[in-house]
């Protein structure tokens, strides 16, 4: 058994998350551990949550980092929120859909499901339709932002219907972001919940979650109690809420909340409207170079996230062998398809940090040998110059 | 609001949790994160099980790490191995056991109590009587080393009186392991989970685990499904599981891992048994230093946990203005008392990194001046000459 430590290859990270992590944000993970109700480590919470609120764009009082990844931060949305026998419709159009609905069972509540292809956006009209038919729903639950396809679904008037029908919003928001516009306020999301490794370019394993008023009373006024002792927002809300006294509830993984804070500064250095605009301008760009090789997108165009490229793989390529030169000669990472579209395509990641000119050159460069080198008949050099008038246009 | 880095104090740690985090561990954590599912991180994994087999003393295949803290650790054994309408002994000699409790009753299973004194470790005596009354419970759960008043319970003898009345054993080890012997298989322990920030010196927010074959087979033939998506083990099995391909079930906190790794390369270099012995003698140099300054212990000699040291806050002393004191002049944090013994006690932890001779005078010098500084009678200089005594014994 190995008693080395362990020294990670250097790779670039353009798959579905983790993105790259910025210097400035690993060195905040290893500054200094200090106590979890340490006055200054207290302080640092506050300016987290505020942090937070900006990214959100939302003065949710319940706005915190869960202490464990996306995953988590889904649960705590979901445990909190429904109660058993509560009916919950779900929207599904990919694999983060089918997770909510586990999430709903597991509860001992029904998922009423709405269904539309991977790669499709959620139906806004389906779901209208479903809620008509079920006006005892309490909850509708969708991503905003789906991973396994790179579809983007029209939070905004998803969350609309849902009010209209009188039931709170669940929004999984892991890979919009900081990628593309997520307004919290604006929109009327109920319960939202993110990750930190994907477009905030931050390690895994936090998930930032806000819940608006409506929600925390829904939450008060449960009648069962919600089945996580470490996700119970009620216990959780002592630590890291309002005013005065934090009451301990659990250890707050101190370090990772540093390369959080540091991420979300960057964030606000940066401005939220320019970290969408450079997501987009350079999905056009790397998309002008995918799209020279003959590369289609699985999902259309006006539904297409800039941070998550989904490709189909072309016919007569082994997926797997080019992942893996791109892994073993260029250190890149692209990611495979999952659940119904594993095997079938590239989720090529544009998420933070990643997303800049150096990385896309890099990968149309690297994709196009790796392609050729498989047989394909591809003109050298090809996608660059795509990719070189994009970025001069 | 700040929009800049956050750069923390540099304190000592030497409360309850988290211990001072080596430099080493820190700078493990800033290197660069990879996927979580690329080879160079999967080979990692397999060298930090092997690290924790070592750790815990155990041939169990399912030794893993958590992605989450201690508080998850303890739920995720509760909630795979308890079923709605199950019987559950709870051993209750401080905080951490009335957590089991809250957590048995939250899977709709019944929480048995057998209660001790807060300081006291756990009676085998009335475990058994209570197993003779319940003889349809299922499992048994205490804490090794209650966190909040510094007691070790004899956990060999727990683990054989539950295994003797056909019940699992759920065993928290949250500060004792790598600070006092933990021998998972020759104690015969069903589940076990602990926590990064004690005895191990790293930063908080992963909790190792580990489950017998008896355990998995539980788990295995469970008749309700797993109440937590995120906790489920047949799905974490997946990805950290045995041999062959990793299904992606969450992301892996990357950089904590790196951490977690480094931390127990640290360990095993140590060695396991140089470890304990090293808790033991400085515990025993604080000691004569503390008692030099007629501070008395909450726990009697024989169960008294050498890396977290409770002691009574002397009549007429502010404790909590002592506590400030240390923490703005010196730096340096010692835990407050915790649930029934708030205000009564400091907790002064000798954890992992924490646990040198440096750590020992700079707490003895700090707390002997504050005390002066508030009245105390005290000979100025008698607690770092018994200690110094100690040290040369």
């Amino acid at each position: 058994m190995s008693v080395t430590s362990f020294n990670p290859p250097v790779r670039v990270l353009m798959g579905p998350g983790p993105s790259d992590v910025h210097p400035r944000i690993l060195s905040a993970l290893a500054r200094p551990t200090i106590g979890h109700l340490d006055p200054a480590f207290v302080a640092m919470m506050d300016e987290l949550k505020g942090l937070l609120h900006y990214a959100f764009q939302t003065d949710n009082a319940l706005t915190i980092p869960v202490s464990a990844p996306g995953s988590a931060g889904m649960e705590t949305c979901f445990v909190n929120l429904v109660e058993p026998g509560d009916k919950v419709v779900v929207c599904q159009n990919g694999v983060f859909g089918g997770r909510m609905k586990e999430n709903v069972e597991r509860i001992g509540a029904t998922a009423i499901m709405v269904e539309d292809a991977w790669g499709d956006p959620v139906d806004p009209q389906k779901l209208e339709d479903t809620l008509k038919a079920h006006p005892d729903a309490k909850v509708v639950a969708f991503v905003h932002a789906e991973t396994s396809t790179g579809a983007e679904s029209d939070a905004k008037t998803l969350c609309e219907i849902a009010r209209r029908h009188d039931c709170l919003s669940i929004v999984d928001a892991v890979t919009s972001l900081g990628g593309i516009p997520v307004r919290v306020d604006e929109w009327g999301i109920d319960a939202i919940y993110s990750g930190t490794q994907k477009c905030l370019s931050c390690t895994p394993g936090l998930s930032p979650v806000s819940f608006s008023e409506r929600a925390v009373e829904r939450i008060k006024a449960r009648k069962h109690p919600v089945q996580s002792w470490f996700l119970d927002l009620n216990l959780v809300m002592g630590y890291w809420g309002g005013e005065g006294k934090r009451a301990y509830h659990h250890t707050a993984p101190i370090n990772p909340l540093y390369a959080l804070h540091e991420s979300l500064v960057m964030l606000r250095e940066e401005g939220l409207e320019n970290a969408w605009a450079r997501h987009r301008r350079n999905h056009e760009i790397l998309k002008a170079g995918l799209e020279a090789m003959g590369l289609r997108f699985v999902v259309r165009e006006e539904a297409r996230l800039p941070q998550l490229n989904s490709v189909t793989v072309p016919e007569g390529v082994d997926e797997a062998a080019v992942r893996q030169t791109l892994l073993q000669r260029y250190n890149l990472e692209i990611g495979a398809g999952l659940g119904a579209l594993a095997g079938k395509v590239w989720r090529i990641g544009l998420m933070g940090y990643s997303s800049n000119l150096n990385n896309i050159m890099l990968c149309l460069g690297a994709l196009e040998a790796a392609l050729i080198e498989q047989g394909a008949k591809l003109e050298q050099g090809a996608a660059l110059a795509a990719a070189q008038q994009a970025v001069n246009a």
